[in-house]
C-alpha cells in the first residue's frame, strides 16, 4: 500500500498571531495557525502517509510577514515527522514577500521535498509542473518500474488575459508536457521488460478546479458541495487532455474550502480535499479536513507483488476522534481502467 | 488589400460521374462534382483572391476511386487560375485510397500550394499544422514584417479515445505549437525595427467547429444556423488558447454545411463558411457558397502603407448573380484589437 495525504488550503500566515476564520464562537479564543499545525500533526500520526501533497494556498501571502518563514512553518509537520512531501502553488501563495517563482524556488529547496521547479529543457507556463514515479516493491520484477505516476501542475492564480475575468488555468504548454510525459511513461511500462499489459494508473494534483467539476449533481458524487465551483471562466481543455492520455484515474484539487466531494466523469474521478487551514474561510461547525488516497498493489497467487490493483480514498476530520468519512473506491484494475489499443478502437468504431 | 477565399467541404469524388446531393428536382439532371468546379471558377474570377484556403473535406474519400486524382481535380481551379492556395484536412479526406498522412503529403506536393505538412522539429498531433506570414507592402518599412498571420490546424477526424464518442479535436501539442508561434511572431513584430505598438492580427483556419461555436443565439450572429454545431463532445481548450495568445481575430471553419454564420465571443469572431460542394449534403434551394475575407491596410497621411487596419468578410452564393451577402466588419484596429501590457492589466485588476 502507498498512501498519499492531501493537504489543501492551509492559508498559513504568521503562526500564533494569525487568527482563525469561520469557527464556532467558543473556538475563537486562542485559535490560530497553530491549530492548522496541530491538525496536520494529528492526521499524519493517524495515517502515517508515504507522501504528503500540499495542493496550494499553502500560505496566505497577503497576511504573512515573511513568505519563506510562513511556508517553513506551514510545511514543518511533514519535515519534523520525516515524511517526503510535494507541493504545488495556489492563487494566494505569491501574495506576500515572494513572487510566484520565488515561492516555488523556496519550496524546492526545503528539506525532504520531492517538489521540482519545472521540467528541464521545456518552455512551460507556471512554476511547479513536475511528475513523480512510484516504483514497484523492492526485490520484485517491478522494482525498477513506476507502478503509479503522480502529476503536479501549476493551475495559476488570476487570468493573465485582461479581457478574461477570474482565475488562472492550465495552459497548452503544460498540457503538452503532461501528455508527452504520460505517453512516454505508458510506453516504458508496456514495452520494457517485464512488459505490462496496461499502463500504470496515475493521479494528478493541482489547485484550481477544472470547469468539469461543475458537471455533477448531488446524486453523482460522494461528499458535499456547499459553494459554487470556482473554476476559471473558460475551459483550457486539461480535462480532455487527461482523458486522451488515459492514465489519470483521479485529479485532486483544493481552492473551494467547503466542497469536499469526488465525482466521476468520463473515467476520471474529480476530487476536492476540503480545506485544512484555520486561517482560511470555512464553515463554523463543519470540521477542517484532509483527504487520504490509498493505493493497493496486486499480489499473485504465488505471493509476488505486482502493479496497482485499486485506489481508495477517504477524508479525516479535525474532530475529537479524527473521524474517517466518505470512504470509497476511486478505481479498480479491470473495471474501467483498461485502455483499448488503436486496433480494438478501430474495430469497434 | 489582401483577400482570402475560403472553400469549405467540396466533398469531391470522381468528377462527372459523381452526383449532387440536396439540390432542387430540376437541378438533379447533369449535376455532378463539375458543378463544384464551375462554381469555384466563377467565384475565383469574381473575387480574384490572393489566397484560396480549402478548409477540409476537400474530397469525400469514401466515394472517390483514387484519392490523389480526386484531390487534383478538386483543387484544379486554384492552380489553373495561377493562385496560391493552402489546405487543411477535414474528417472525410482520408476515407479513400490515401491515409490522413498520405493526403497531406499529397497536398504539400501540389503546384502553387503554400500548405505544409507540419512544423519541423516539433512532435505534434495531426497532419497539416502550419502558419503563413503575409508581408507588408513592398518598398515600405513593413515589407519584411508579417502584417497578417494565418494559422492552419488539423482538427482531426474522429475521437481517438474509445470512450469519448464523436469528432476529433485540436490537441495540446498543436495548441502549444500555435501558442509558441504566435508569441514569437508577436515579439518580432513589436521588438524588431520598425517596432510596432500592437501585434499583427491573425486568422485561423481548420475544419471542425470548437464547442464555443454553440455559444450564440440567433441575435448574436450574422448568417444562419440551420443545423446543430457538430463539435467534439469535449472541449480541448483551443478557443482559450487563442484568446490567451491574443492575435487571432477570427477563426474560420467548415464541417456543418448549412451553417454559415459569424459570431463574436471574447474578442474572436467564429465563422462558418457554408458548404461549397455539390456532392455534399446541403439544403435544396439554399445556394452553395464560399466565404471571402478582405484585409485592409492602414495608410498614413503621407501615403505610406502600414499594418492591417480592418478585416471584412462576406459570402458569395452560387446563384445567377453570384450574390454577395452578409458583408460585415470582423475587426477594426483600435476597436477591440488592443492587447494590454502586463503592467496595465495588473493596474486594472
Amino acid at each position: 500500500t502507498f498512501k498519499v495525504l492531501q493537504v489543501a488550503d492551509m492559508h498559513y500566515a504568521d503562526g500564533r498571531s494569525t487568527g482563525c476564520e469561520d469557527v464556532l464562537p467558543e473556538q475563537v479564543a486562542g485559535c490560530s495557525d497553530l491549530n492548522t499545525t496541530a491538525f496536520l500533526y494529528r492526521v499524519i500520526r493517524a495515517e502515517d502517509p508515504d507522501l504528503v501533497v500540499f495542493t496550494g494556498d499553502n500560505i496566505f501571502g497577503a497576511d504573512s510577514t515573511d513568505a519563506a518563514k510562513s511556508m517553513d512553518a506551514a510545511i514543518a509537520p511533514a519535515i519534523t515527522m520525516n515524511l517526503r512531501w510535494a507541493a504545488v502553488l495556489g492563487n494566494h501563495d505569491q501574495e506576500g514577500t515572494l513572487s510566484r517563482e520565488g515561492v516555488m524556488r523556496h519550496l524546492v529547496g526545503m528539506k525532504n521535498t520531492l517538489s521540482r521547479f519545472n521540467p528541464e529543457g521545456v518552455e512551460i507556463d507556471g512554476f511547479g509542473n513536475y511528475n513523480l514515479e512510484v516504483g514497484g516493491v523492492e526485490g520484485t520484477l517491478l522494482a525498477n518500474k513506476s507502478v503509479l505516476n503522480l502529476y503536479f501542475l501549476d493551475s495559476g492564480d488570476r487570468s493573465t488575459v485582461w479581457w478574461i475575468p477570474g482565475y488562472g488555468w492550465i495552459k497548452a504548454s503544460q498540457q503538452a508536457w503532461f501528455k508527452q510525459t504520460s505517453l512516454s511513461l505508458q510506453k516504458n511500462y508496456r514495452n520494457e521488460e517485464p512488459r505490462q499489459k496496461e499502463p500504470a494508473p496515475a493521479l494528478a494534483y493541482f489547485h484550481i478546479p477544472l470547469p468539469e467539476f461543475s458537471s455533477f449533481t448531488a446524486s453523482d458524487f460522494t461528499g458535499v458541495k456547499q459553494e459554487s465551483i470556482s473554476s476559471p471562466s473558460i475551459n483550457s481543455g486539461f480535462f480532455t487532455t487527461m482523458v486522451e492520455a488515459g492514465d489519470v484515474k483521479a485529479a485532486f484539487i483544493g481552492h473551494d474550502h467547503i466542497n469536499d466531494f469526488c465525482g466521476k466523469l468520463t473515467g476520471i474521478q474529480l476530487c476536492y480535499a476540503g480545506g485544512l487551514g484555520y486561517h482560511a474561510y470555512g464553515k463554523a461547525g463543519w470540521s477542517r479536513r484532509a483527504r487520504v488516497v490509498s493505493v493497493q498493489l496486486e499480489k499473485t497467487v504465488s505471493g509476488e507483488w505486482q502493479g496497482v490493483k485499486s485506489i481508495k480514498t477517504w477524508k479525516r476530520l479535525d474532530d475529537q476522534h479524527l473521524t474517517t468519512i466518505d470512504s470509497e473506491v476511486l478505481w479498480n484494475r479491470g473495471s474501467n481502467g483498461r485502455i483499448m489499443t488503436e486496433a480494438e478502437f478501430r474495430l469497434g468504431d
